[in-house]
């Protein structure tokens, strides 16, 4: 079933994304290409304090949207996930967590894509100030968790990871 | 707290995607850039019968992975994303359902990509034959509902749109 990858041209190697355009072997001996978009991963945080989850609302220039999702970031070169988890838990809600845990590891678009979330639960929090990058533009946003189904059910959430939480702790919270 | 994009470069125009590099304004006026992905969107299936939902395995380059995913494909140019998801439905696993409904919709990656998915329902199926595209190679695997919740803890489904699929299936079914 594997595919194979014979001859890749790079397209363009950026800050966040690198694009290359692949000629693959089939499994049944065919050729075929592949656009592929190369991603170092990511975390997310499902932050739960006082029985609100915690949510950051930014603009997101691919979707033309302003949308509500969980703390997540890019992971960098070298660093552990769980770091990262941690960083970004302070950068954007200004929060530190006695207890951080992973729950799920999942490519986010597998068609064209590498990027892994590494998805965290962060628990027993303490607040502190916000502290974000130079262009990082966000307003935290806090919901009770008894609102969180009536929020899904109505559409609020359009982010796939951002999703994937609200239903974890429908679940199991 | 929106960014305008004043300046895009064209980078890639494949046949899946669209990558381009954008100068934005800030919300705060300054500026910055956004690598971008461009995507025409694509649907998934939540197909479930006879207390089975319904995989495919495939192997996926840009992973490196065979990954466990619910049926699934791109949105072409023109189509309505309800055509498509019948059309990838009988392609994929070669059903008919007499009754689909759309559930979410949510963007895969929104720090970097524009795909939207619109994720749907399809119950009531009638099996024929599989109808794949002539480079696509995948597995059909059906897996009993009553042991989703073990699969989904033990990590066996790395796919972000099959993890709402299957954390959907576990809450509502």
């Amino acid at each position: 079933m594997k595919e194979e990858v014979i001859e890749t041209e790079e397209i363009f190697n950026g800050r966040v994304i690198k694009v290359t355009h692949d000629k693959i072997r089939l499994p049944d001996g065919g050729t075929s290409c592949r656009e592929i978009v190369h991603h170092k991963g990511a975390v997310a945080l499902i932050a739960i304090h006082a029985d609100h989850l915690y949510f950051v609302r930014q603009f997101r220039v691919p979707t033309g949207e302003v949308l509500l999702e969980i703390p997540a970031g890019k992971v960098e070169t070298g660093e552990a996930p769980i770091e990262t988890a941690k960083k970004e838990l302070k950068e954007e809600i200004g929060a530190v967590a006695a207890n951080i845990n992973k729950l799920y590891e999942f490519y986010t678009a597998p068609g064209f894509a590498s990027e892994l979330i590494h998805l965290y639960i962060a628990e027993d929090l303490e607040f502190e100030e916000q502290a974000l990058e130079k262009d990082e533009f966000l307003d935290i946003e806090k919901i009770p968790t008894d609102s969180l189904q009536d929020a899904l059910d109505t559409g609020k959430f359009r982010d796939a990871k951002t999703i994937i939480a609200v239903q974890y702790v429908l679940s199991y919270l």
